[in-house]
């Protein structure tokens, strides 16, 4: 696997791939690895000749009062398991190579943006349509691959690709999940074994959720408070929300339709740990 | 020449030359063609395999109290100019086509934006950068050509490149002008028989700051006062601005230094029409 550092020089090896006819993945990440990553770096090798993952820490996308200093990096540990999973390519710009002295641009996507995550992390969105549509331009892919994880994110990368017209293939995994059903996530090695062992409720929580739909409950509020009424029987838990919606528009109807495919979003603190996880509930 | 309305033919058109090896020149235009844009497409036929003239009056660059509506349109005439001149494909999609329902994304450059035409047209550099990024992805070009005439919409244009790593080179064509200096302009249509004699002043105004600089003159508010001065000859002219900068990045120094390339620049009305203009006094 080779590490590139400069757009210039992933832009072309993107390029002279692209002109021998073949084909691009692109696994965005901002490191610090697991088994989600490497579901999608598996997917891209099963869909594309080339795999590139880029590994960039993305500083616009965290606020101030965020943890964009401890979030956590370990490159040669990435390197490895990127490496061993397959992936072609490591992108790895540094800072000051995405956004040099005077970098003054940004994307902003209205609407979808601006609820859930938005409204509690309100500069986030613009950061990733941002850095995300840099990437694209760096790696030159046929396909980028997301976890559904980030479940708005999808909804807010789907719509930067839509509305400005990259000739890309947005591809959404599945959510990986430990044994007991947490979200695979790189935040969560900020959990103490006690908070760990809380974090599951998320999963649970979810999973009442969807129950209750495929037992005919449609009243959002209803919904909602399945969701929390089962968050908040571990002690100490902080909803940042814990919502029903409609899985492509994020709209929040009185009452769902039977044949509305439906979204959970769940972001809750549990200590200092901010944790997001979701569930679809999809109509054919 | 074939003409392409639908954005995804664009770009499997442009994708398919490139597999091939051809390299593309796109020039982007609000159409009603004059000899300016010809001299683009003749550039573009120049350095690339194909061209794409693209076509599209964009809304978003307009401000509500400006002439969208009645900006001058001839797709019958601007059909057999871009043909004529050699262009390969002629790019235009409807509205619609471009700004699809819901569509709610805004590309934003910030600094260099946010004077001269920025300060008098404070929306239309985002919705020029947004629409410049979107037919950069539908026509995939190696190359794009813009007229020097907009002059700051070039720098716009060049820092959106470089900030979101568009892997395209931009290049900037010089101002055609009419026998006696008027720069061409779409807008000159606008112009009465009175009116289009009077708006000779701008270029006699970039000429005679030009020569100052020749003289030795490096004092800013000296040249500015050159510019309005000979502007101010003109019965009724309104200016917007008239001014010396940096030619590259617009700052305005008190006192130019000898090695500083400087850019003359001009907004102005005459009756209901306002024209810009510019001229680059290089210095190596």
């Amino acid at each position: 696997m080779k590490v590139i550092e400069k757009i210039n020089e992933m832009q072309e090896i993107a390029g002279s791939l692209r002109k021998k006819g073949n084909t691009i993945a692109v696994i965005p990440t901002m490191g610090y690895l697991h088994d989600g990553h490497c579901s999608l770096i598996r997917h891209g090798k099963e869909i594309a000749d080339a795999v590139i993952t880029t590994l960039f820490v993305n500083p616009t996308q965290f606020a101030p009062n965020e943890d964009f200093e401890k979030y956590p990096r370990d490159f040669e540990r990435d390197f490895k398991l990127a490496e061993a999973t397959g992936s072609d390519f490591l992108f790895h710009p540094s800072t000051e190579e995405m956004y040099p002295e005077n970098f003054n641009s940004e994307l902003k996507i209205s609407g979808i943006t601006e609820k859930f995550e938005g409204k509690f992390r309100p500069a986030h969105f613009n950061g990733v349509a941002t850095v995300v549509a840099k990437l694209f331009n760096a790696t030159l892919p046929d396909y980028a691959i997301f976890g559904q994880k980030d479940y708005q994110q999808t909804l807010v990368i789907k719509k930067l690709v839509k509305e400005f017209n990259f000739p890309i293939k947005i591809i959404v995994a599945p959510t990986m999940r430990e044994t007991d059903g947490l979200a695979m996530s790189s935040r969560n090695v900020y959990l103490s074994p006690d908070e760990r062992q809380k974090a599951t409720i998320l999963y649970k929580a979810l999973c009442e959720g969807k129950k209750a739909i495929e037992n005919g409950e449609l009243n959002r509020i209803n919904l909602n408070n399945i969701l929390s009424d089962t968050l908040l029987t571990v002690r100490g838990i902080v909803i940042d929300y814990a919502a029903a919606a409609d899985a492509e528009t994020l709209d929040e109807p009185d009452v769902f339709n039977p044949n509305q495919s439906i979204v959970l979003l769940i972001a809750c603190k549990i200590g200092k740990t901010r944790l997001i996880d979701n569930m679809m509930v999809l109509k054919e």
